[in-house]
């Protein structure tokens, strides 16, 4: 009957992810288990030396460790304008980096009520966005065949709208890479990494731009570009997450509309 | 013409977004920026009156400062098979709290493969449990409505799923604002900033349960409810999300139908 069907999908696409999750704690165990000992007897030989060196008890360095512990969260003014818009901006698209984090119990409650307003709106906003930019690459695409296959109506298909679509998350990509490279001196790898990370709104917040004081003179074009990575990164992911996944929606709950509200 | 309008329209979003982003730094920055420099500036003695005691120089201070930062990121051993768990449950539901973080290159590398493929397995699969979850709200309601209202074919309208799913929603958060405040000592209001920014997925990472040593003799059972409070919470959201955005896409795609690949 149909709803079983439904419901063995179901249950076969979480054992899949669980059986995923596992693999994955494997895999990350064994890679990262080994060095996080090791630098933790490092740093504990560093922590005794600097404790002989100072003639510090083991109590005096505890309370060391909180004050440098809180002097960590100030490194820079997060919270100026142009830095409070950037918070909003990664609250928004959920990316979260954990860079700024509201002190005051009003900070923490007005990001709730921001954050249940603006999701909604965001997201509405971006997949209106992601679909005006398939309409655009659509039209670019028929001009470019009306012209070299002469042909009165050309048809673009969705293969062809998805390969220009990776080819500006490519392009995005290489963009952000070397422009992150540049003025914030990570390796070329780490500021892959970043973008990766940012464009799937993951958002660890290892690694986190405009965090330096000065950009030189065109530090304001840099922090611009930072802000409009997130919006425009974002949107061409989204608009390929409007083919690809919601195409996969529309199947399946085409598939299931039968069985839809049974069980 | 109607490609004209969705133009338009999507230029409302966008700039609606924009001037709430805008009202947002303006907020943020009122509220946090005073906070910050008052925090600062007692940071700024206490520093001043430790390195007075323990005569040290600037440069000393410095050293320390980056030697009890790196010991900071190991308060605690997350790369454990079950912290390496958390981790990938952290990555594939894209709450990237980032309080662990892959130190080796291998490490990264395989962050970023195993996102890249477990990601639209995790969306797949959560959207297909929302939507059972759905289907069993709707069974439940109908049994409900056959029984007390002797009706041969109940109806459940989407206002009733909705409902059921809101209901569902502050279950998950009360219940999760508990457990997290007897568990890891934060104050109600804390643990329910935490319940909030872990479902929307944006994951500040600034309060991240399991990272004490010793959760007394039901610790497992403590830690078993952490991963599902991922796990189950974003599937709530998710099927009311699948309701509410969803239907917002279905709309504006059946809308912009006719003029989708055009400009
Ligand atoms: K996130
Ligand atoms: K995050």
């Amino acid at each position: 009957t149909p709803f079983r069907i439904q419901n063995y999908r179901t249950l076969a696409y979480v054992l899949t992810t669980l059986v995923y999750l596992v693999i994955g704690a494997a895999i990350f165990d064994r890679l990262e288990s080994t060095q996080e000992s090791i630098s933790y007897a490092n740093l504990q030989t560093r922590i005794d030396v600097f404790r002989q060196q100072h003639n510090m008890s083991k109590s005096e360095f505890e309370n060391l460790t909180r004050t440098v512990e809180s002097r960590l969260n100030y490194r820079k003014k997060q919270w100026k304008f142009i830095g409070s818009f950037y918070y909003a901006t990664v609250v928004l698209a959920l990316v979260g980096y954990g860079h700024a984090i509201p002190y005051t119990k009003a900070g923490r409650a007005v990001t709730i009520a921001y954050a249940l307003i603006g999701i909604p709106m965001w997201l509405i906003m971006i997949q209106s966005v992601g679909e005006r930019l398939n309409s655009l690459i659509t039209f670019v695409l028929k001009r470019i065949k009306r012209h070299f296959k002469r042909k009165r109506e050309p048809q673009i298909t969705a293969m062809e709208l998805l390969t220009c679509e990776a080819l500006l998350t490519v392009l995005t990509l290489a963009t952000g890479s070397y422009v992150f490279h540049r003025y914030e001196n990570w390796r070329y790898f780490d500021a892959f990494y970043y973008c990766l990370l940012t464009l799937t709104t993951i958002g660890f917040g290892d690694l986190v731009p405009m965090q330096k004081d000065d950009y030189g003179s065109i530090g304001w074009l840099y922090i611009l570009f930072c802000i409009m990575f997130i919006l425009t990164g974002l949107t061409i992911v989204a608009s390929s997450g409007n083919l690809l996944i919601l195409r996969f929606v529309e199947t399946n709950t085409k598939r299931s509309r039968n069985e839809r509200y049974e069980m």
